[in-house]
Parts: structure tokens; C-alpha cells; sequence
């Protein structure tokens, strides 16, 4: 593994694993986002008879901390490969969003050194 | 917006942004996990109903390609925190994850230019 | 209203109701498995940032109640809808399954007459 | 199996199925929320990678009938579960919903025998 761990990267490696293996058929944005829809069931699955303190402790078990480590995987796949077949950058996207909720809840009180 | 767009710098935002906002509390892991799940939801109701080829064709409407991208930094929103909150390294669990995969699926012929 | 409330009653309306109104061409069993999905999503979505003790009062607000009531319903017609195209039977599906659940987790301590 | 297989029946069959096994204490609206939502997902996950046209022959495969059928009663027995918790009547709330849906999408051109 010298390659390295960017989004770009990870997303370009999934987009050859695809088409590879001529899964490119099946990955119409409709398809990657029930995908992408059906990993994140799976990844609250984990958590659903959990009560909140247990799910904050949910990582000191090996065998779930392996799970939910690969069910983020899962649903990180999906995302990148859904963003690949639209041409939508979702780091831009994210940084845009945070952009927008901070002027759209402000902190109360005004926050930061300026507001004293 | 000067800051680099990269996931730890987003992550760290994320992370700002909810403590100054006190919010938490809110953001168990079992909490932070449904809200992914209802996100990623909210971007398969956008092709719920279209076609294998109309879904294909979503970017090219604004106010649909809007929607889509908002809805993308949604779901990365909360993969991050979610992440963020168990001490998962989301790229690094990706890249974990297409390596078992690369020996799982098999490419069929032996792929690659060295398998002939 | 003098029709009956009976399941197949409902599902019988809900079939003419997208008839008359030429939806079947969208009424696929993925679509209508997809839409079930997304209206069960936003029935959670109304208890995401609720604690254990939140969540069991939530009727108590009448707002609420009636978001939660509305939710209800949608993912009810899907689901009957999703039955109908497909041909299963709802009500003899969940019998079988109970059934099978009560082979499957025995009660503790045998339950039952015979066990005293 | 003699007992009647209505709504209210099974709903009580499995109000008293949990309670035997001492499951209540997980039964909170907050958890059957999480819980219906996941297994709507999974029966959304065998529609999937699916054409529309090979959704619609979903039933023809006998295993895959049976994992439909199975997610289904899933699906079902977690809403009953879910409405016994809250106290709602999900029939009620349905015919409710198509009457307001009646009214908020009229059929083009009248319907009815009255529009002749």
C-alpha cells in the first residue's frame, strides 16, 4: 500500500475496481445511492438496542469495532462512487454546507475572540 | 476560506462547530449513526422514482443538482462525526476495505496488462 | 367513510387511488421498496436527537403526534402497495415469521402451562 | 394457528411475544423507529442491483420469494410493535391519509361517475 489514503485516490481505485470487474452497468446513481442508503442501515443495525451510554462504548469490543470500522467503509465506498458517476466534489460540498450553517446558527453569544 | 479541503480539516470544523453550538450531547454514536441513515435516505428519495436513465441524467436540472450535492455534504457530515466521536479513521478503514476486496472479487481473467 | 378498516380494504383503495391517477408505471416493487425505505427513514428522523425517556413521551405533543401518525401511514401504504404488486400476503407473512420466532427464542424458564 | 389473522391480533401476539422474553426494556419508540428503518433497508437491499424489469420477476425465484416475504412480515411486525408502543392505530392512520390524499391529488379530468 504506497498509494496514497486521499479521497481522490481511494475514489479513483474504486472506479477501476469497478470497471474491471464491469460492474458499471449496475451503478447508476439510482443503484449507488439505495447502496449507499442500504450500508448506512447496516451500520445503525450496530447501534439500535443500544442504549446511548452503551453505544459510546461500542469500540472497546474488538469484534464490533471491527464491524462498525467496516460499515464505514461501506458506506464511504458508495458515497465516493455515487459522487464519481455525478461529478459531484464532496469535499467542496461539505466545505460549502459548513460555510452555510455557520452563518445559518449562529453561536450564541457571538463566540470567538471578536465577540468578547 | 483559506482552509485546505481536506477530511481532517473538515472533521475538525465539524467538530468545532457542534461544541460551540453545545450540541454534544446530541451526537452519541447511536444518535450521530441514524442521522446518517436518515440522510443518505433523503438523497435515494431524489431518485426514488426516476428511471435507471433519468437518474443518470440528475445533474443536468440545478435546482436537482442542488439538492443532490446538499444532500451528499449531509451524508459526509455525519460519516465524519460519526468517525470523529469512535476514533475511526474513515480513509484508512476504505483503504483497508478495497485491499480484502481486491483479493475477494477477483478480476476475471487475471486483468492487467501482466496477465497475458 | 363506511369503509371497512381492513387491510385488504386499504390496499385495495390505495391500488385504484394510483390507477386513476396513472402511477403504476412508477409503482415498480424497487421503486415502492425504495419509498418504504425513505418514508421509515423519516418516521426515525422525528426521534434521531431524542433520549430513551423523549422518545416515549413523544404522543404527548400534539404536533409531534400527528407528524409521527402521518409517517405511520406512508410507510403502511407503501408497504401494502409493495404486497399488492408483488402478490404477498402481509398479515399470513408476519403469522409465519411469529411462528417461527417462537421455535426459535424459546421463552426462559419454558413459559407456557406446562412448564410449572 | 387458529388464532384470527388481524391486525389487532398480531399486534397483541407480539406485544406478549416481547414481554415473555423480557424485551420491553428495549422496545422504546426510539429503538422500533431504528429497528423498522433497517428492515426496510434490507428488503430494499435484494431490489438493489435490480433492472425494473427483473424487480417486477422477483417472486418467480422461490428464494428470493421467501426472503421477500420474510422481510416483509420484518417490516410489519416492527411498525404493529412500534404503534402498540405509541398507541396508534395504523389503519385508522392510513384510511386518514388516503382521504387527505384523495383531496390533495384529484384525478385529471373528474373521475368518478359524477364527472361524465
Amino acid at each position: 500500500m504506497t498509494e496514497p489514503l486521499d479521497v481522490a485516490g481511494l475514489q479513483r481505485r474504486l472506479v477501476e475496481f469497478a470497471a474491471a470487474r464491469d460492474w458499471q452497468p449496475y451503478h447508476t446513481p439510482k443503484n449507488l445511492a439505495a447502496a449507499l442508503s442500504v450500508e448506512a442501515s447496516e451500520l445503525l443495525e450496530i447501534f439500535q438496542w443500544l442504549t446511548p451510554e452503551e453505544s459510546a462504548r461500542v469500540m472497546s469490543d474488538p469484534g464490533t469495532a471491527h464491524r462498525v470500522t467496516d460499515e464505514v467503509a461501506d458506506v464511504l465506498a458508495y458515497l465516493l462512487q455515487l459522487c464519481a458517476t455525478l461529478g459531484v466534489d464532496p469535499l467542496a460540498a461539505l466545505a460549502a454546507k459548513i460555510e452555510r450553517n455557520e452563518r445559518r446558527f449562529p453561536v450564541p453569544g457571538g463566540g470567538g475572540p471578536e465577540a468578547t
